[in-house]
């Protein structure tokens, strides 16, 4: 069994010490979280103890691997202490918020054995997954256009928005990892636009926005499309589009049930998706925590490593300088 | 161009009589109604003569066929004089109420070589044939289950009642058809039950009923289950299943369009299914002519022939016992 | 948290200790089976004891309830000994293959105020559960007929058949149970057909059927129709569906994503429907036994009651009187 | 019966002559090919005279409107013509590859209250025309994404490419027109990348693309994307969907019959969708015939006018030249 603590009780924290906690292959060992009834409200429920300090945690020989759930702009330090102590970890996405604070997190953990895992689960859902599979199987021929349709289901709170680092980096981010998952390629031009539409007001004093589209190229020629919108009112929508030249292939959106009416007015569903990423993405995240343990166990490096993180951060940095210059940007301006 | 006569300018006759006169390989060369004012008004809107008497159309040299669209009493005369004139006769179903008539009429055109097509249109409705042909391909291995749900999208006004003859040898009769062509054998044994439901207090009076479930077996042991509602607000539902030991292949209802919405309270088609068997089949119907055409023209037996219309009167009379008798009747009883 | 004792760990059995362990309101006390390696295994895996002996769970004062998982000629006795102990029991279907057996325990335990839950877990599927509110809700109008379609993916071994007790009281029992509760009434009559189409020779050998149909109807004109059918080669297949005044409603199959290929030959999943009954009612196991938790909590009766698992089984015994007699057999003639 | 001459007999022509014969409110009164005896295989096949110049469709008094189906570089001259003679005028796209040549033929009709209508037939097709009601009317709250995917089911033969004015002004000329439909306001920046992905060989050789991904934004912010393929083996590809506050709704595609196999190895359509447009848009052909009829009954304009023609080629033309010039292009740079 492999012990892991969880760093952070917050909704994911607490989710992802729930499914350490239920996983065959693992323990929780202990939680940890800056406002310390939480850390002890989920300790309690789970039956393990709340660690005082992060440090106790790092040091602590009853601890295999630490999984990093705690707000964003402590992610970096955690990583550099999880590697410096030789502890494994599954660290929840964005590395930084800022490019540079990655670069020197990257030079930090440069030429270390220890397995750092990013937290993208969508490369986990089982629908993703046999998207993936059956793309790099040659099932719809050789891949020419990815489509990622990706929008949450309602806007945040306001304080939310003030810390994600906006649209791209926050949302987006999701989509720019999944966007080179599914290529197979790395993009080299990025092309976006961002919209304030669902609340403008609120967008233009935050300097943020609700909507996008972007458009990105490989350097083989491959085409992405991603469009975000922050107000599916349907429920979260997430879908995923490969078009070849043997045939296309989508993972299209799950539902809570197959229980369907046909009335006079209409014939189709009686419920919306599934509403956000904890009950969209819990296989997801159950499977990521599998690869995590099992790279462990079997010693081989994470299937989403730093530089996945690192990657993906460019690509929203260069759609958002993309839409700050109105133009095209090649991803090798960034970094 | 095959010259083709239609008698009767109700509802299935007008279509029947636009058919034939937009079909690539037929011409209208009348149209005929008891009712004289609706054949002029057909025949003027479509550019042809209405004739006065049937008779006229049976002796006339400038026709070369009939499809007869009248009130049922009249299906087995006109057959029997088409034939006698030498007239290849597409006949609406049922051929008559009367098993006795029927068989009276089916020894008036014994051993004539003038085809008889029996107007079974589902069999060549583009869903119901893919799956016929796909059934027949072996796509499913041996067949073992056919399920028929076949559902109106209304109660008719109690006129249509006073006449049809009955829920069975109206409604069902389509259904007890498809069952043989998808079976590919004959029912041996027939079991039902029918109900009164939807307006108790008239079927009461009528003696009639407004919904129905039927069990019937093949000699090899095939099974077959028929399901009857006159109300399905949703639009004229009309699916049909079968199982087998390498799959399962089924023809779906088809929708107006393939437009959907996705809202708070619900994700699906915003419209009910094609309301009813004008427009659900008028694929099948354009198809069932020209297979008409095509049997004349190339001097081979219809697909769909006088017996097949004479043994769904046989299957119906069978659940109408079983409903009477509360019992399971073997077809061979009946005829 | 509710300590639950598990008795039997096979398949099922297993599968329940799981959920138990893993349940926020349950914990597992102990496991037990005839086979006692099984039972170990079981209770080192989940970190319990393996009890020597049933009567050791039914007089262990740290037991607060048990789950009988056993062979199916066990249940009786362990419901006996479980209430007799005062600790709710949740036991799997079917109660017992014989009628007087049932009878005989639904007298020993009469009166008590013990909750005795019936495993008919499909009551719990969300889809099924989503259709059955709806239809309580009204959203179809009156109820007119209900179509159960249940079809294993395929034919279990030989041994399992010599055991089992025949379709009826192994498979469509399950499908008896779903009819009462979607119907909402008691059905009067049943008419049944078996078949031997999958494997006739090992079927006339053991005097057991690998498909059915089934036709019932309630005291009120109900209508009911189940299929069955051993060996859906595309999956386990459930459906349901109802038909009333003002619109249909069916609980559609699931999938085990939302993958879709298009190419040439065809357009559609490109993975068959969850294999069986522990994946395909992974959630409904889990609702059935928060349901169980629920009532204990709270002191009210299960929602799936002794009397449910034996109408069920009276059900079972008026379709195979049915098969057996060729006729309508009313229920009332069974119990 | 508004009688109506065919200009051109082509593959496209010959299906509007098919249409204009079957219309009830119209008649085909003459055809008329470059290449003679394909006019008078149409003509005899549909019973009317082939005429030897298009001037003798102009001056003819037995001719009410016309419908040009001709080779594109005549277009602009047919359509003076017709306007000059006063014959309302249904043009198949495009007006002309080159912008100063409409706007020529803009100039040159200018103030003429003789209908011009423009064949951009999507917008008539009953799925797309049903998203349009639904957005028009509000169902989706506003309306703030449009995304077209538009794919044709194989490569047309080098001919055609050579004077076919590349995939913008030919293919996607039908998806700007959508677009322009949907969004409800004109898009004021265009961006678009082209690909030669299936044939790159001969795509460099004609200086032409394959593929290509667009993004346009309105004046009011609303977002567009149109992704184009021309290898989509599965079947002719052509969807849209509208993201707005309150919901979403999408066009799908049409299958040929809903004929589904259930199998071990995939679940699904045993076909692919309808092949190309005639299929495909065949109701959508003859409700755009049936409005132009509309608009000459009702002396109302026509619902696509010959600027809608103009808009959409100069949206094309913003996109070739966002393509050659890596950038950006505002529509107002164009025309």
């Amino acid at each position: 069994m492999l012990r892991v603590a969880v760093l952070g009780c917050g909704r994911i924290g607490r989710m992802h010490a729930r499914n350490v906690a239920a996983h065959p292959r693992a323990s929780l060992a202990a939680v940890y979280d800056i406002h310390r009834p939480s850390a002890e409200e989920v300790a309690k429920a789970l039956g393990v103890k709340a660690a005082e300090t992060p440090q106790a945690i790092f040091s602590s020989p009853d601890i295999d691997a630490v999984l990093v759930a705690t707000s964003t702009e402590t992610h970096s330090d955690y990583i550099e202490q999880a590697v410096a102590a030789g502890k494994p970890v599954l660290c929840e996405k964005p590395i930084d918020l800022s490019l540079a604070r990655v670069n020197r997190c990257a030079e930090a953990i440069k030429g270390s054995k220890v397995p750092v895992q990013i937290g993208f689960n969508r490369r986990f859902d089982p629908g993703h997954r046999a998207l993936w599979k059956s793309v790099r199987a040659g099932d719809i021929g050789d891949l020419h256009q990815v489509i990622i349709t990706s929008r949450d289901p309602a806007m945040p709170p306001r304080s939310y928005y003030e810390v994600a680092g906006g649209l791209f980096r926050d949302m987006t981010i999701h989509d720019f990892d999944l966007a080179r998952f599914m290529l197979g390629e790395e993009p080299v031009d990025v092309f976006a636009i961002a919209g304030r539409q669902i609340d403008p007001a609120m967008m233009n004093e935050l300097g943020d926005s609700d909507s996008a589209m972007v458009i990105m190229r490989t350097a083989s020629g491959r085409q992405c499309h991603i469009n975000n919108h922050r107000q599916a009112v349907y429920g979260y929508d997430q879908r995923v589009e490969c078009q070849g030249t043997a045939g296309m292939a989508l993972s299209d959106n799950r539902k809570p049930h197959e229980m369907r009416r046909h009335a006079e007015a209409f014939t189709g569903q009686a419920a919306p998706y599934l509403n956000f990423f904890i009950e969209r993405y819990s296989e997801a995240f159950n499977a990521e925590l599998s690869a995590f343990v099992d790279a462990i166990e079997k010693g081989r490096p994470p299937e989403v490593g730093f530089d996945d993180g690192r990657r993906a951060l460019i690509l929203a940095e260069a759609a958002m300088k993309s839409v700050a210059e109105r133009r095209i940007v090649k991803v090798s301006e960034i970094g």
